[in-house]
């Protein structure tokens, strides 16, 4: 079995998301850590999602009186407690043997949204049974159109509430640490939602062909797909991995209800830029009530307060949850998401804002100093 | 006992006030050392509180006539031999028996003006009977307003000569070096100045309710209670922990006499604005009348130069008097006083400034070199 | 023999260009490994050639059609596969006993451009033989013009296509690093090209002279060789190691056909520009249609993409060519190219752009992230 | 003896400046190694003297004639083979028992101007004898007039041709890690030029008064004595240490002859501006003719080139001339020398620059890369 021991109490010295990725690396098997924290190629994006998170400081206030103080949000009329959603993780049973299920319990005690995975390691009619906060589906295109209608009646007949479509992996990323470190998937864990899945046409490529453009791009959705989806779907669709205004403002007159501005956590193209970044860019171009995701690096209260005062909603957190359940399962997810959540509260008093809004008014200063 | 030996003689290798933090840690223990020296959350702050006075650069002039040079200079109407105070620091028995006595006597020796901190582990009374130079009187309001206006009717009593009220941390910090390290107050060590305070009433929350903002916040200060404090006393009252103008100003007409510009050393909220940076955008619109202090970081006569001359009357120095008491008592205070102080003289000479206002005339260079 | 063994098939965690320079140090020995992996004085510019292409930030686009995407390109009126050449890298028989007739296999199977140079430690004429993709000859000027001439014929009579002409390294760098190393060239290995170069006239300072200006510099080319090169042979020239818009110009009006943007791989003058940061400059000077090659730490696809998107036509490979030699002689040369050919087609595919024209259009941020 | 071993041939790795600064240390006993290459506090302002010149990079010109080339220059009306000088420094026999005579026998050989010290530790007659390039003397102010005056009597009779006044160190630098190390001038060395000395009134200072403002200060030179001294010498004088640009004016206006740009090696006052970044602001309010001198890390040929194209007309270097003194006595001297103005020769190739008026013509492009 490739499961290390899991924790059944929090150590002293875990108090903060960061300790979580430090222990995980006791818990987890080398390549599979490689594979969940490394990022593409040289991870100058992976390493800049957090970088620059630090390169914005918020503006305290003082003597003010945040005592109706609230983190509660709506999300496309829908109510969340905060506003820190579980990004969608692929195959959480690498991490613990409970996997999704073990999350999903963690997320509906603290009152987590979650974005449940179409690769993850449990059925999403079971993980959506566990959910007791807000579900959603995130979507990844399958080559039969046919199939993809079936993944999303199930999720729809399943009570999740939107659709998160990613659209930023359309082929792996180079992931060249995950590589180095010879990782696979562990025996017994897959895909199983997707076990009915048609098999693939054979692929031939001729010598002039490319096995990137002409073999695996062909099977990579377009926005004529999503043209199709939104007719064949009641939910809302969020698109996940924009980071470009025009892609955002192209999503948004389609009739997309929101986006996810997004690098997959440097997992997919490294070298592009990061969300915090294009955050604001994004969130002028597309208005104030265009629904704006942001994930990234996410780590403290003070990353939250930062990405929602850049022009987000709400934010979301990928690989934090997967590393508290590698350390403690569903209690360190819970953990987890109460001290970012706390934090987040902590950061809004010190700042003077009260809720959601003030927040989006607050004032952030940048590295060299200009006001933002 | 948790007192490691004291030096009784200063070593050759001491000659700076970084050599006192390098001391301390052989006498202090692992965990009150990172309480002392530790910041909130990922300590973004707090490298940035002594990374950013590195940045800028100080205009030398030569062939002046200094001889008649002094860093004399008054704040609020006294008397002060140099612009260098001791910020309010809590609980200073944890560094050496002696405590706040110790840190009076050699405040007294190089006439340094001195801020007692309500959570002193002496008696104010004690205290200022020690101390012969300038005594300020740190408050942290308390929640029961009687109480409050019994310590600050004590601290008149005594003879402090002005009220430093702490805005700035109406929580704890996260302070997760702190509590990672297992920090707790050691047995026999207390808030002397506080153990008559009444009990606090019992705080019931409901599950839709923060212990954030519908807890501890509901204790904290807000402009209200500094109205009813410049009813309630004769001394004058500066805000400790301001960062943004506007609250410098609305301090300023509400009658508040000085504020000091400070993150707290970098000990609350994390990812905040550093102090020398908003110094300036703060003097420019608070004037050039209005009291201004400095804190965080302070540890060279070229930085002292830099705060004036960014727009402070005066700066203070907090953890560097709390690692000199802990290596060699009261004779490290005044060592660690005499050396700050003789820096800032040399420094002042070889500016070509011979007294206080003239560095706050004097050219400042930043980093990337554009003059201020 | 100084040859380690190589290696003859790619081990697992062998999969960047990277991986190829760590194998490398082992596979080769100290004072030669220092000798190509070394630049001038304090490798203050070979440092930032790297250091600065990964400061440049791709834009992707989603949802894209790149099923008719191609790498293929013309230069000069030729075509190439794709825009990834190998530079010219003299003596490569240091790494591998089969020297450059492994490399020009390799480029062969995976249809890259080689610059074969005159420095070679094979026979131009074998080389030629064996290579069946582009080949250009990179001619240093000998002091004998006939001989230079005898150079250019043989290149001519060879089928090389282009005369890459190299003009930053009228004398050798100071190559602190490989004179540290006590680096020489090993018995054996010669640039057997130039075997039947004339004997340099004897050459005699006066104490007034020096042995740089009067002595060394005596030897070198000057714009009248160009002009007179133009006049004795119809093989399009390209000038390497141009990074002066006004040189760019000045060759362009002489009749030059393109020029190699490039400070020689850092190994010249110390703190020169980067290539990568001169690129956009000489662009738009010299206009869309004039041949732009580049050079300096190309080790990712996503480095391809950046050079392209900032001005250049096509880009070559330096020392990853002959650190994949020295590895697994042909095999990892070829191994090499498909890496790096392969980084590009994803890195094309994520950003939306089919061919290198669009690459031509894409959108690069910039570290303090101003759009370019 | 306090002497280790010098060598007496140049080994093969030893083939920079910065070499000798590493091999020096193997020369050197601990705290004298500190007191040579220390600085003031914490050396930010040394650190940055070598940091900032890494940041600014030299334009490359190709395929021009330099074949005429020449590093020849003139100063105040005097030849100087090449604009690299040896800058004054104090005690030379602390590094070797040679001392001064050797630096003087090397300086000769390459035909380098050689700034002898007040604080030579041998006598300025001897020094001269032996110095058969430019000597200038370096003064130090003293507090008896009479006995500065016999100084620049002697200084004239010996055939110094110019007085370098130094007046950015009235007193001693804050230099902590000299003082760490405990250094103290070694037994039987000492400023033989100053024996004749009067001795200092006794200071008796009150206990308001300051031993800087009222101690040391009052022996400081100023303004006043500077025309005094133009008064009483018929040599020009340079002023050591300036770096504001009204001082430069001022000094002008009196008749000086020029300044060296310089903040002493960073010894004196830390966090004070670098040579490199005043000079041009220097120059072009000095205007094109008014001697510039600068020094400050210069240790290779492309800084001496980079303080010229900024504004200087010739650089002072001064600890490599004791490290290479340490090593390998004349020796070293000579043959760091050497390597300086080799590589300052090799840069003015490769930039297409024949002389000195070229390279204050030419381009530099600056770390964030605007150009000057
Ligand atoms: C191990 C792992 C698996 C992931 N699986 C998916 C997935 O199945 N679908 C998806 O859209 N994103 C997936 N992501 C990306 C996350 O949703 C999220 O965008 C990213 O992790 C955010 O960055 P962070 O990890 O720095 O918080 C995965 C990320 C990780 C680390
Ligand atoms: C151990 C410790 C205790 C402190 N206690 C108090 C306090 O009781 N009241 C207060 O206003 N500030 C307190 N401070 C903050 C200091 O007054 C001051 O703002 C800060 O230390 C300045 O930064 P510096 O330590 O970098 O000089 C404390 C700081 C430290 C390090
Ligand atoms: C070992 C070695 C030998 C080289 N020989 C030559 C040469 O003979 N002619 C030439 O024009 N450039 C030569 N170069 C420079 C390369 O063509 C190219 O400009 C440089 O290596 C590009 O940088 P990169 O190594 O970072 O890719 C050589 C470079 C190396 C590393
Ligand atoms: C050991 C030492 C002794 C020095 N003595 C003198 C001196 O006697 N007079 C003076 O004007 N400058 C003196 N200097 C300063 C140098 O002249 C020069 O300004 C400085 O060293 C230049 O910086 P560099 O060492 O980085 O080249 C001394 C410097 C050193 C390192």
């Amino acid at each position: 079995m490739h499961y290390p021991s899991t924790l059944t109490q929090i150590p002293r010295d875990l108090v903060s998301l960061s300790d979580y990725e430090r222990y995980a690396k006791r818990h987890l098997s080398g390549a599979i850590y490689d594979y969940i924290s490394g990022g593409g190629a040289d991870e100058v994006t992976l390493k800049r999602n957090r970088k620059i998170l630090d390169q914005y400081f918020i503006q305290p206030r003082v003597l003010q009186d945040v005592t109706k103080g609230t983190t509660a949000t709506r999300l496309l009329g829908e109510s969340f407690r905060h506003p820190i959603l579980l990004a969608p993780v692929a195959f959480q049973k690498i991490a613990h043997p409970d996997g999704e299920l073990a999350t999903a319990a963690a997320a509906s005690l603290l009152e987590a949204g979650m974005v449940v995975s179409t690769l993850a390691s449990e059925s999403i009619e079971n993980i959506a049974q566990t959910l007791k906060s807000p579900k959603w589906f995130q979507l990844y295109f399958q080559q039969s159109k046919a199939f993809t209608l079936e993944l999303i009646k199930r999720a729809e007949a399943a009570g999740y509430t939107a659709l998160i479509v990613t659209v930023d992996a359309p082929l792996h990323g180079i992931r060249n640490r995950a590589q180095r470190a010879g990782f696979q998937l562990p025996k017994g864990i897959e895909a199983v939602n997707l076990r009915d899945r048609p098999p693939l046409p054979e692929a031939i490529l001729d010598p002039n062909e490319s096995i990137v453009f002409q073999g695996m791009m062909t099977e990579a959705p377009t926005w004529n797909e999503i043209e199709w989806l939104i007719k064949n779907t009641q939910l809302p669709i969020i698109l996940k991995g924009v980071l470009h205004p025009a892609d955002a403002l192209r999503a948004k007159d389609m009739g997309v209800s929101g986006i996810v501005v997004s690098n997959h956590g440097g997992r997919v193209l490294d070298c592009v830029p990061t969300a915090i970044e294009m955050l604001p860019v994004i969130r002028s171009h597309a208005g104030d009530d265009f629904l704006l995701l942001m994930d990234g690096a996410i780590e403290r209260g003070t990353d939250v307060f930062k990405a929602i005062a850049l022009g987000a909603d709400a934010v979301m957190v990928g690989r934090p949850q997967i590393y508290a359940l590698a350390v403690a399962g569903s209690l360190g997810v819970a953990h987890m998401l109460r001290i970012i959540r706390e934090e987040l509260e902590v950061t809004m008093a010190l700042a003077g804002t009260s809720n959601v809004s003030d927040i989006r008014q607050a004032i952030l200063w940048q590295g060299g100093f200009q006001r933002l």
